[in-house]
């Protein structure tokens, strides 16, 4: 298992394969806790799981509080405790005793967050375990073939209109034929659509194919990847740790920064055909 | 108020200005709804709330249900149900009658997902009402600085490392100088960190600021800046369609593919010296 930035990995540009060690943007769960007193009692309440990119994490909880609405400025903030050391990362925000916290108004505020890049509680080895389909060892990739693949999603991506503004989720045949596309303004929603369309027409687990997204390889991108049983994806952005990590946990493939004419393989290089 | 896809905007290249109409990456709220039997009595459950791009709703609706591993495959699906012409866009999703849900790792896979983009039910008016702060009209910006301001960032991000996938979101003085910088894998993490910072120094609201988004502008991220009192966001990226429409609905001012020579307008044009 590879914890922080560090990794090393293989480059392959224009057939020239190298190893070197790269710096990952690192990735990790961190809970978002408040104490809050209803008149009476003092509670503890969980109020979210947030994946984000440690340091400033008291900020970010009371960045969090006040966009959401629950804290109204710095004086509703009695004190911020970090517990980061530990293997449940947590900041814990008290709050003054006579700031009342809507729970009615935070619930729907948490409900309305979804499919957009967070899934925490649910560990790498949880993920494993929801996660029944092995990828298999056989698909293999020509480099030139993983080359093509962003012209073909542009190319497709045409007929609907660009905007500049929507991410899109492309899934391929080994051979480079495109199966089906999706976009939508968020990538976790592009990529819930295409999961969704691949279901409707019986096509879960996606064996043998290539899941192409046109940003960044984020931890629950990739989870849905595993969760679809796509055992090669590769994207135009740079993976996350914690999105490395997991690909490599579930033996998948993992490329990175596909360019006209190079790559970087994160891990499951086995199934890239690498020549030199 | 503008719906939909076009809109009027300003472009600004090496100060000729021109006003066209541009096409903007649609984002709007969807519900999502499932139907389930607990063996005795039929429940209807709202599961989540996700700003998506409008199209392949049922699609979105079946992957969002996969990928967070309340149905096992298509085959738990009854029916779906689309009812997206009306004030409260959602998708109905009718189990099997054998289909158990188990809400209590709903409820926490619904918690786990936070500070990633979504922010829905609160409406257009919601957002005003929670918004105490007028944007001030005297707020203005020579393009010249505002055409300087990103690689401003990038050079104080260069001091944090570069790993190509982090977001930054940067507070400018409106003469240019950087007043705070955040970074994070998440957007909306990067810029609940530079709220919560500017908090802890006692800055909120902040007036007479410029805020820099290293990637697109979405509905929430203008919500937040609009919460925090900023009146002036600036995105190297797209703005979505609802994004631009909540700026204008508070009076902001939308800069959108801030470039090294070229920006677009897409609403406050008053804040930005045009000469032209």
């Amino acid at each position: 298992m590879k914890i922080g930035f560090s990794q090393e990995i293989k480059t392959w540009d224009r057939g020239q394969v190298q190893v070197r060690t790269d710096r990952l943007a690192e990735e990790a769960p961190m809970e978002l806790i408040i104490d809050h007193c209803d008149g009476q009692h003092w509670h503890r309440q969980n109020i979210a799981v947030t994946m984000r990119t440690p340091g400033e994490d008291s900020a970010l909880a009371l960045g969090f509080l006040f966009t959401e609405t629950v804290i109204q400025s710095h004086a509703d903030v009695d004190r911020v405790e970090e517990r980061l050391d530990t293997s449940r990362p947590r900041v814990i925000v008290r709050l003054k005793d006579g700031v009342r916290v809507d729970l009615q108004k935070l619930t729907r505020h948490v409900f309305t967050n979804s499919s957009c890049g967070v899934c925490s509680q649910a560990s790498l080895d949880q993920v494993q375990k929801l996660c029944p389909i092995k990828p298999e060892m056989s698909v293999t990739v020509d480099p030139d073939q993983l080359l093509g693949l962003p012209r073909t999603m542009r190319d497709a991506q045409k007929e609907f209109g660009q905007t500049g503004g929507l991410h899109a989720s492309g899934l391929f045949q080994t051979d480079g034929r495109l199966l089906l596309l999706s976009e939508d303004v968020g990538r976790h929603n592009a990529l819930d659509k295409l999961i969704g369309k691949a279901m409707r027409q019986g096509r879960l687990p996606l064996r043998d194919t290539i899941l192409l997204l046109s940003g960044r390889a984020s931890f629950e991108l990739i989870q849905k990847a595993a969760l679809a049983g796509i055992p090669f994806v590769a994207a135009l952005g740079a993976p996350s740790s914690l999105a490395s990590t997991l690909a490599d946990t579930m033996g998948m493939t993992l490329v990175g920064f596909l360019r006209e004419t190079s790559f970087n393989i994160y891990c499951g290089s086995q199934r890239v055909l690498l020549r030199s």
